[in-house]
C-alpha cells in the first residue's frame, strides 16, 4: 500500500518518526527545469518550526534541509527529489510511560499498539506525530513555486478562530501578511485576543483548538478530475492527513445546509470578458472542478491532545486504569503552526491536479 | 489516472452518465466466497431511487441490476464483480439549453466544457450527475455484507437537518428504523417538519439543503492506515465524491475547535474488560485509526442546484448573459435520497481499510 | 488491489469470465474528443475471434460490442468508456471434470482452487481463460487510433515461428499485410509450412507453440518513464498478462547476451537531419526510453495447454491420481489469434506512456 | 506518477543518481515486528559492490547503509523504512563529454536529454545509472528475510552464460554457493572460462553480455494475482527495470515455442502427499499463479554499453557527428554483479505478492 504517499501525477512519499533519526519526503513528478529555491523551503519550514513564539513548544529543532537527490544546478531534473531533516532535540525518555502501556487521551498510542502488535515506535507518537508534517511543508513550498510560476496561483491561509475568539472573514489580500502576526491572524485585535486565549489555556496546563481558513487567488476553470478525484475529495484527503484536523468545509460549507438553492447558487456573470460568479458560496469548486473563482476552505483543529493536567486513562499492556501526567514539550495550541501546513497541502494538491489535467507541461524547456 | 476508482485493496470503478445507456460499477478485491445477496442490493438501490416519496424527482427508473461478472453460484469468485443498471427514463431534450451553452448555476456545465474542450456529455450533467451514485450503492450494499459478516460492524445514517429544521442527535439503535420515515429522520415530529420544509421549498420552485449523520456500531481498534490513508482521510475522499457534499466532520468536528483539550479529550476507561472511552468527541477515530468506539460522521449537503425559479446566468459558448429556466425533473431536496449513498461510502471504505489492515481474510474458505 | 487494471494515465480495467454472461473493459484516461471507430474495434475483434480459420477453435462467438458509456456523438467525452461483449456459445457442461477436481495440465485450475478456497469460477478456466483478451483488443484498437492520430505511430505484429517453422525477420512494411495470411505470417511459403505444423498437431490431438514479433514505425525519442515504468518494464508487464506467454525480449534480446559491446552498441548517426542509429539491436529502447527507432519485440507462446490426448493428472479435491481426456473446443495453436492481442497491448502501452510523458494533449479541442 | 516505485502491498520507492549525494530507498508495507538484519543487508550490498573482483569497475564505494526511519529496537515498526547510501567516489568531470552533448552509444543520454528538455542530471547517466540498484538490493535483502521466515522460500541466482560460455543448468542446491565463484557460476570450469571471456573483452577495451538464471525453493501454490498482476507480469516488470536487461523468460521459455503441448505440459502427480508436477517447463507459474514448484527465471543482459574502444556517435546539442572515447570506470561485464540484483527483485516481488494474496500476516505479533 502507498499509505505514506499523496498525489498521483505529483506524488510525495513521507517518512520518519518524531524521535527517530530524521523526517523527510521523496517528491516524484515535478517537471524538469523548475528552480528549487532552498531558501524559500527554509522560510516555510521556519513558519511551522516550534519555538517561533513564546506560546509554542520549546522543542529545539533547527530543521535544516538536506537535499539528497533530484536537483542539478539548482533545478529539478525529473528524478525524485529527496529531502531529509535530522531530528535533533529528541528526548525519548519523556515517553517511558507510553512504552509502559499508558495511553495518552486523544493520542493514537493505544490503537497503534493494537494495529502494529506492539512493534510501533512509541516515542512521541512515533509515526503519528505532527513532526512528520515537516515533509508536507517541504513538498508544499516547492509545489507553491510550481503553481505560482506556471499558473499564477497564490495561496494564503490564516487563523480564523482560536477557542472562543473568532476573527471576521478576510479576502486574499487581507490574508497575505498573516506571518507578521503571532497567531497568524492578520487582524491586530483578534490576534491579541487569540494570544490571550492560548496564554490562558497554557497557564491552566490546558490547550485550545481553532479553525484555519485557506484562500487562493482565482484558479482557472476546469482544474479537478471526475468523481473520486474531485478537487474537494483530494483536498479533503490531504487535509485530514494533518494531525488534529476533525472537520473540512468548502465555501459556505455546513451553513449552506440550512439554505435554499436560490440563496446558495452562485449566479454566473461576465466580468472583464471572463465568466465569474457574483458570490462564492461554492468556495470555487463545483462538481469537483474549479470554476475560475478563488478557493475558500475551512479546516477545524481539535485542541492539542497533550495537556499537562493529570488525566485518567488506562494501561493497555496491563489492562488497568490509572492517572497520567504528561511530560515532554507541547504546544498549548497547534493552530498557528499549522497555517503553513494547510497552505502546503493545498498548494501540493493544486499542483498535482494541474499536472493530471494537462495544465502544466511536464517539461519546462531550457530554451524557452 | 484512476479518477473513477475508489479504494485500494477493495476497489470500485464507476462508469456511466445520467442520460447515456447505463450506469454501473466494477468491484475488485472482494474476498472469494462472499454470498452476493441481489435482493439486498435491490433494496439499497430502491432507497436512493427517485419517486420514493411525493417530494422527490419524478424520473422513473426501475434500477434493476444486471450482474455481468464475478459471481458463481451466488458467491464472489475473486474475479471483478461487474453490475450494470440501464438508464430508462432518459429525456435528453430537456438539456438542449446546456448543449447550447447556457450554464446552470451550481452545476459543472461550464467548468466541464472548459476541461473537456466541449466534448463532455452535457445531457443532465453527464458524468457529473448524481445518477452515477447508483454504482456507489451497489458497491456499498455488498461491502456492508462483508463488514457485517466478518467484523460485525453495522452502519446507519439519518437526516439530522433539513433547512432550518434540526433533529436532536441519535444513537445507533435510534437511527436503525430511519427508512420508515419519509425524510429518513427517525423522529416523528422532526421528520414532519422536515417534510414541510421541503414541501414549502418545492412549492416556491426552490430547493433546500441538509445534514446527514452517519453512525456505526463500535469498530474494533486499529482499523485505518497511517498518514495519507488515515480512516478520516479516506472517508472524506469518498464522501466529497458524492455530488452536493460541501462539508464533512468527525465526532465533535468544528465544535471542538472552540473547546479546550481537557473538555475534548476522550478519557479511556475499562468497561466489560474492554478499553473504551467515556465520551466520543473523536467520533471513533484518533490518529487516523479506530479506537473501539462507534464512528460519528456528519456530512453537509448544499441545496439542490437545479431549481425552477428563473436564474441569471451566462452562455459559455457565446459569452453572453441571459436568464435560464430549468426543465427536467429535480428533487427539491436530495438529502433523504442521499442516506443510502452515505452509508454505502462508509461501508465500502471500512471494508477496504479492513482488508488493507489484514483484518479480513482474503479468502473465505469453503471448508470452514 | 487493481490487479485487473493496466496502465496509469490511460487505464483499462478488465472483467468477465470464459463462460459467464459477458467479458468487457472499462477504459479511463482517453483524451476527450477522440473519434471512436466502432467498425475498427469490430475488425480488430474479428482478428482474434475463434473460427477465423479451419485450424482454430470452433467456439462460435459473434463478439458484437456494446458500448455502455463514455462516448457522445461518436467521440470520447473524458468519461470512462465501457464496452461489453456477451458470451454466447457457453458450454459449461464441458467443464464438469474441473469442477469435480481434475486439474488440466498446463492450466490454472489447481492453483486457482487453492488461491480462492474453491470459490473461483471453474468453467473453462473462468477468469484465467484467454477469452478475457476480448477486452484487451477493444482497448488496443482505440489506443491504436490515439497513437496513430496524435503521434503517427503504427504497430504490426506477425507470426515469426510456429513449432519447428521459423520465418525470416521482416521489416515493418513487409509485416503490414499479415492478416491476409491464415497463420499471420506474411511469407507465403513459411505461412504454408506453419499451417502444416498446426494441422499435423491437430490431427494428433496435440498442440504447438510459437513466437510473435511485434514491430512499430519509428517512435519519437524520450517516450518511457524512469526505472520501474521503463517502456520495456511496462510492455513486458502487459505482454506477460496474455495467457500462454512465457518469454519476452527486445531487439537482439537473448542473442545480445552472447555478444560484445562493440557489436551490440547501436551507433548514432545523423540521417535526414534526425538522430538515428545505424543498427537497432536495442529494439528501439535504451534506459527504458525510446530513441527514435522502431520498436522490435518478440513474444514466446507455449503450445496450447488443452490437448485432446489423454493426460495423467491429479484430482485436487480428492487427492488422487487419474487420467483426463479433455472435452471442449480448443485451438491447436493460439499464436495466429494472438497477433491482434500483442498489437493491442503494445498500442495501449505506448498510448499510456505517451500521455504520462505529456506527449499527447489531454484534450483534443473542438475548435482546432 | 509513481514511476520510481515498485510493488503494491509492499512498495519500494527508489531515489538518487550516480554522481549525486546519495542513492536510497523507502520501503512501505513491511509487516511490523520483522527483525531488520543490517549485517545481512551489508553482505548483499557487498555482493553488488564494484571492486569485488579484478574484473569489475574500480570505482570505490564503501556502500555503508544509513537507516533513517522505520526501525525501532532492530525491528520494523509498520512505518516506512528509509535507507540511504552516500555516493563517495564521484568523478563528475569524467562526464563533461555527455554534458557537452555527445551521446554514448547504448546509453540513455540522448533520449533523456529530449525527455527532460536538457535538465536531466547527465553525470554518469544520472538517474539511468545502475548505481540506483543499491536501493533494489537493500529492499531485496529485507524482503528475502520476510519470505524466508514467513513462507520458507529461498532464492538463488547464478550466471548461466557469459559471452560464448554457457554453463549447464543447475538445481537450487547446486546454485547455493554461487558467491564463492568470481563469476557467480558455481561450476569451477565454466566459471574459469567465463573469467577468461571477460578478461579478454577487457583487454580489448570491449565488454561482454550474459544470462542469469534465478531459482527458488518450491513456492506454495496460489501465489500471484489475476491478469495484469500475474506473478510473471510483476517479475518481468521488476526485472526489466534493471539496467541492461533485454530478455526475460520463465521455465522452458522461448524453447517451448518450438514444442508441442504433449511435451510441454507438466504432468501433475502426487508426491509425499503433495500435488507436484513431474517436469517444470512452466518455471513454477501457470496462469500467473505459483503451482507449488520452484521458480525458474532467465534474464538476458546486453554487454556493458560503456566500452573503451572509440565509437562513432553524434552530439545532440550541436547536431553533428564525431568520435567518442569514454573515460570513467566501467565493468567489462556487469552480469556477475547483477546476481544479487536479480535475487533482490525476485525476493521483493514474491514478498509483495504474498502480502497481496493474504499469505503473510500484516503484523508479526510480539506475543507469538
Amino acid at each position: 500500500m502507498s499509505d505514506n504517499s499523496f498525489g498521483q501525477a505529483l506524488r510525495m512519499t513521507s517518512f520518519g518518526e518524531s524521535h527517530g533519526k530524521a523526517v523527510g519526503v521523496v517528491i516524484e513528478g515535478l517537471p524538469a527545469g523548475l528552480v528549487v529555491d532552498q531558501e524559500k523551503i527554509q522560510i516555510w519550514l521556519d513558519r511551522r518550526r516550534p519555538g517561533q513564539s513564546k506560546l509554542s513548544s520549546n522543542r529545539k529543532e533547527s530543521d535544516i534541509i538536506n537535499l539528497l537527490s533530484g536537483v542539478y544546478k539548482d533545478r529539478t531534473t525529473g528524478a525524485p527529489l529527496t529531502v531529509v531533516v535530522q531530528n535533533e532535540d529528541v528526548m525519548p525518555e519523556f515517553y517511558n510511560d507510553i512504552e509502559a502501556g499508558w495511553a495518552r487521551p486523544g493520542h493514537a498510542d493505544y490503537p497503534a499498539y493494537v494495529k502494529y502488535g506492539g512493534y510501533n515506535d512509541p516515542r512521541g507518537g512515533g509515526r503519528f506525530s505532527a513532526r512528520i508534517t515537516v515533509g508536507f511543508v517541504i513538498a508544499g513550498a516547492i509545489s507553491h513555486s510550481l503553481i505560482k510560476e506556471s499558473l499564477g496561483i497564490d495561496v494564503a491561509a490564516y487563523v480564523k478562530r482560536i477557542g472562543a475568539v473568532e476573527a471576521r472573514g478576510l479576502n486574499f489580500e487581507e490574508a497575505l501578511n498573516r506571518y507578521d502576526y503571532s497567531m497568524r491572524c492578520p487582524q491586530a485585535e483578534a490576534n491579541e485576543r487569540m494570544e490571550q486565549e492560548v496564554s490562558s489555556a497554557k497557564k491552566d496546563g490546558d490547550s485550545v483548538g481553532g479553525i484555519i481558513e485557506c484562500l487562493t487567488t482565482p484558479v482557472q476553470p476546469g482544474l479537478g478530475q471526475p468523481v473520486f478525484s474531485s478537487l474537494d475529495s483530494e483536498l479533503a484527503k490531504g487535509l485530514f492527513s494533518i494531525p488534529a484536523v476533525k472537520a473540512v468545509e468548502f465555501g459556505a460549507g455546513f451553513q449552506a445546509s440550512g439554505w435554499r438553492g436560490s440563496r446558495n447558487n452562485d449566479i454566473y456573470e461576465i466580468r472583464k470578458d471572463a465568466i465569474r460568479t457574483r458570490t462564492n458560496n461554492s468556495g470555487g469548486i463545483i462538481g469537483g472542478l474549479t470554476i475560475g473563482e478563488p478557493l475558500v476552505i475551512r479546516v477545524g483543529f481539535k485542541p492539542t491532545s497533550s495537556i499537562y493536567l493529570p488525566q485518567q486513562t488506562v494501561n493497555f499492556k496491563e489492562m488497568k486504569e490509572g492517572t497520567l501526567s504528561l511530560k515532554g514539550r507541547h504546544d498549548p495550541c497547534v493552530v498557528p503552526r499549522a497555517v503553513p501546513i494547510v497552505e502546503s497541502i493545498v498548494s501540493f494538491t493544486l499542483a498535482d491536479m494541474a499536472i493530471r489535467g494537462g495544465m502544466i507541461r511536464q517539461v519546462l524547456r531550457k530554451d524557452r
